[in-house]
């Protein structure tokens, strides 16, 4: 209707607001992909990335967004008619599932009720049930991001454990990365599957495996027929920084610069501030008297959050007025949850004033869209901000 | 200290925040500005630059800031040792002062409070008394940057004409031009003084003079010795699109993109949206319990809002506490103004979310640095603002 | 060694050199991939993408680089066992043939010797034997990036006419999109696969797939297990717009601003430049006393010249000593043709004096290098370029 | 007429081909000039510049182009009525020359023929015969762009230490800083003006002036009425960083990224291949069978070259063909040469291939324009770059 004026305010949970620093990067000329200059390109970005997953094994980086690397982690380890056991957390965790059902996988799901996380003690009675061990994989999401709630992976993987079960953990950290703290190793994942555009704040067209030995070996010699998304040809190609067919080049430029940018603020760092922005965003929603999604206390995301509709409706009215009114882009709710929540992304490169910004947007909304609420969340949400920004600490 | 994160706020009255699509129109290949494709981009602009001052003459586009232009006003058309009428309204008619006299100008001073705009019928007091017509020329400030209070400008116009005096009228919109309605032509005034980095979203380094026929009649046979300055190779050159000398070529990119996106959103759209975000301004202000310096209601800038220090100091605390806290600049009190007042930009390529992120960061700085104010003005100000917004009206 | 200066000469036959254009446009903030302002967005290029095919069918934008859409084009149509007909004509073929055999289906190949185009007799021959009608689809590549020779479409879709076979048929033009006329729906293809980063002249990381009637009968009741690759749901979600899941957004940018800058230019004058360009560089290697590795008059690609060594080596040499003395790279020899021959890439955002240089770094290179040559060629490639300027005809 | 396509080849002398890196620079959102962000900026550029004059002494830097640095030179150390000794090189001394005559200098030229530089002899007796020590200062172009001729500053201050005069000496380096060996301290140049768009690589709108301490004396206390050309408060406000006005922060990122390149090079790197490109492009002239303007093999720029028509006339129809077949900017012949001379700019960033295709458009251009020449120019031309460039060497 009317020229928009000023920044767009991108608060969907990723994309997130690319950074003008990498939007740089990104603009700059292409250059051969199979010369020397790539080549340090290459080995940096590959490099780079696996201290983001923490990992010392190699991190599989694919030209492609997300869903690429989903599927990636399934055709490279399972074959057709293999089981797998997926804990539905949400929308994403389903669409997971759909895939692996399209790639001829047997899925045995672990139902939610999409307030919670998964369920540890769930996952190790399904594995222990498991006795012909026909279970290859457990697939879990680690910050469901239609939901935002968490899951603990560590805790996962003592199920798995526990139950002595060999299946491999499959962990989706696509909109935890980058924002909410996440060790591949340590925590004993088999295939992290990882995205370029939240966490590490570039646009959408990159996508990762961080990959363990077991999941290298079930590679080896498994996995369905595939080509562009094989493994094989990646690793090999990338012991000298080069890729198996033609890389998104400038995309790696971007990389390049997130993952510095990353290790300048610090991850420890890059992790409190998703906490503390997230902390602040629920102080708005309690003070606004409306409820979060997530039920579980220790498992709220700190990369978004989710907001129930009180009248249990109309959210997708609300987010379009929002939108209208103040050019603000908030989550849609998704399968089961469309039209009766909202999401707020607090994730990406982000500070405070642009975090009063958007509360202030929803806050405005409401009052526009005339949702019951109570005044004095905003209030609340920046005297906490107030309160523990680095300035108070002095 | 820490790493910056997200994007900053500069909430300064300019420069202002620069949208992506300048700041890609700069950044393309310099051309040679005595080729053809030059002369179509410098026809645009010098055509284009026009509706901005809504003025049918030429309007002189410098290669360089509005300092450069003031001067340019004065050694266009006065002599070393004319008299001139200042309307002393701030921190930068007083800086405008000082150049006249180092200028050679003499220099008789209107004073002012600071706190109010020029008064009109004091210009037509000293006009009246200059039976000796030694006075050349009238100087105002339409919007005193260092103060947030505006001038009459038509006041002014009649004033002089009141007096039947010859004086030139000459006029400063280094921080109204593309934001605060001002017509050179219909307001009759003579030399008008603008600049490319407030209300025109334009990095610093461009500056403008509109001139009206009797200046321009005034430049042609007096005036100061000059040369870079001097309006009339810049006029005989514009004819055919081109400089007398390199013009800042990248920046006349940003200039034709700015004058366009200023004629997209339309400028009555752009006055009201400064003055609503103004207005919203004032309210939370008040709602802090705080006082504006300006102290005439119709004399409020709609650029920016000079907010003072309920103690009488602490104005630079303040600031550098923002800053540091939540990476938003503000401006400093200048001059006489210095440690007491703050001063708020709301000017140029803004909109309501990028306000309430302002908004929530002065609220937060108040809490921070103990600055004695009630608690509420935030709030008012996003409920003027969504009753406002134009979904409210729909 | 030295730090570079001046803009690398990127003439490998792709990534081409990317105009500043397009870099800026893909250097604008990532938006919201569910909203408004991309649907607008997507319909553009879904639609501006068709004309570029020339088809009326819709054509599927992936995600990620050409190998990508070579793999979406099998797994959308075969099945794992089908036999499929392949012409060898270089290096790309063969990979081709690769993937397909990686992908379970049965390859046989119509041998060639990398000088010339695939042989419609031959595939005429190939399909008429068929009696079972077991070849599920003849695979192609229209320009053969690996040896600079094309091959004739309309002829082998006749071929395949006139054998009365029902097999797909599959086009590779990864290198002449957008350099090379090519017809999707004119010339019967069935599947078109098409890449980002030649002469689209964007980065790479996007690939499509034009498609006919036939080849989405196909797709819709066959093809293999696949998810990201399915154009089922991309079909669906391109109706409005969108895609179903993140698309690579930035890039997407840079594709609306590649197909208005080829019809600003016009296809028919981009296929004439590159012609242009083709012919004179020819000239230039004829005039050297080289040979071009295309023995086949009819045959040459209009995208790169392949040029053989004369002492049938050397050529990787060459083009190290190339790159290291005038910071230009030249595309290698590949597969059966390493070190044999190198390749000069002539293609997408190009001119005659980026040309000239080309041509100036080949010759100063066989200098450099001790090739033997006649000396020459150059002087006679600008002749040929000077007669045909437009400025010549004038 | 046609859509230009691929890169445009800027060899005006100036400005010249912008950087990427340097435009990226640009590309950056404006900040708070007043702020400590800004103040390393500034400190960081304006100890840059001084290695780049070559000075331990301050440098200023003005927002606007090279010739308001011109005439802050005169108006900082001069009076009106001063007299002042301009050598006359070509149109740029002539253009200082009616700089100062308008600022009301008395101006006293030795006259030139274009076609040699400054003559130290002429310079010493002008002064010897000044008795009266009425000349305040000398005046010279060091690169002459208008001719090619450059002119030796270390004997012009010879001269005038010979005549034991005490005349400032002032020097033009608009288009050799960072091209050619200059060295403001060691040469006992007294005030040094430059500009940002030559070998700086930057867009126009920066100036500089190099001072020595004998000029800073004379602004003390002397000089013209002036003010935003007025060393003093640059100087002053500098000494922290900052700018006594608003500053052109966005060329100063550039000017950031200019210095830091010319070090990654090197200077002495930098003068050479400037010196190589030189004696090229001379080879190419001299094999046309056509004349440089310079007629002092001593005094070659190695910026630019001037080439004289060979039938005294028809540069613009030459360039303007040139333009208009082959995308390429020539410099126009100016003033007294206007017509007869084109000028080849092969300053800046700039590389062998660069020149090759700048050299084979001029080779075309002649070709088109039937210009009398002898075909071989571009070819020995090419033969020099390959036998020195740096692999030949290896």
């Amino acid at each position: 209707m009317t020229a928009r004026t000023g920044r767009h305010f991108l608060q969907i949970p990723g994309p997130t607001n690319v950074p003008d620093r990498i939007l740089r990067a990104i603009d700059n000329p292409t250059i051969d992909h199979r010369g020397p200059t790539f080549a340090e390109l290459g080995r940096e970005v590959l490099a780079g990335i696996k201290t983001i997953f923490v990992t010392d094994n190699p991190v599989v980086i694919f030209p492609t967004s997300g869903t690429g690397a989903w599927e990636a982690a399934l055709v490279n380890t399972l074959s057709a008619g293999d089981a797998v056991l997926l804990c539905e957390t949400g929308h994403f965790s389903n669409l997971w599932r759909e895939m692996a059902g399209r790639l001829g996988l047997n899925v045995e799901t672990l139902d939610g009720d999409w307030r919670h996380g998964a369920d540890p003690a769930s996952v190790e009675e399904a594995l222990r049930q498991d006795g012909g061990r026909r279970i290859k994989a457990v697939m879990v999401v680690h910050n469901e991001t239609s939901t935002g709630v968490t899951s603990n992976i560590p805790a996962i993987r003592q199920a798995i454990d526990n139950a002595g079960h060999p299946a491999l953990l499959m962990v989706d950290v696509i909109s935890s990365l980058g924002s909410i703290d996440y060790r591949h190793d340590a925590w004993g994942v088999d295939v992290t599957v990882g995205g370029s555009q939240k966490g590490l704040m570039l646009p959408p067209g990159l996508s990762f495996n961080a990959v363990s030995d077991k999941a290298l070996a079930a590679a080896e010699t498994g996995g369905m027929p595939r080509s562009v998304l094989d493994w094989r040809p990646m690793l090999d190609a990338g012991k000298n920084g080069f890729f198996p067919y033609t890389p998104s080049t400038n995309l790696l430029y971007g990389l390049r610069e997130a993952i510095a940018m990353l290790h300048e603020e610090g991850l420890e760092a890059v992790f409190a501030r998703h906490a503390r922005h997230a902390e602040a965003t629920r102080i708005a929603v309690r003070g606004w008297g409306l409820e979060t999604l997530c039920q579980s206390p220790n498992e709220h995301s700190n990369a978004l959050t989710a907001v129930v509709m009180p009248n249990g409706s109309g959210a997708d009215d609300f987010r379009k007025r929002v939108l209208s009114a103040f050019d603000m882009s908030l989550g849609a709710g998704l399968g089961r949850m469309t039209d009766r929540i909202f999401r707020i992304g607090h994730l990406g490169s982000f500070n405070d004033l642009m975090l009063a910004g958007t509360l202030a947007g929803v806050d405005m909304g409401l009052q526009l869209a005339d949702v019951p609420h109570t005044r004095g969340g905003l209030d609340q949400a920046l005297s906490f901000l107030a309160k523990t920004s680095a300035e108070a600490g002095a």
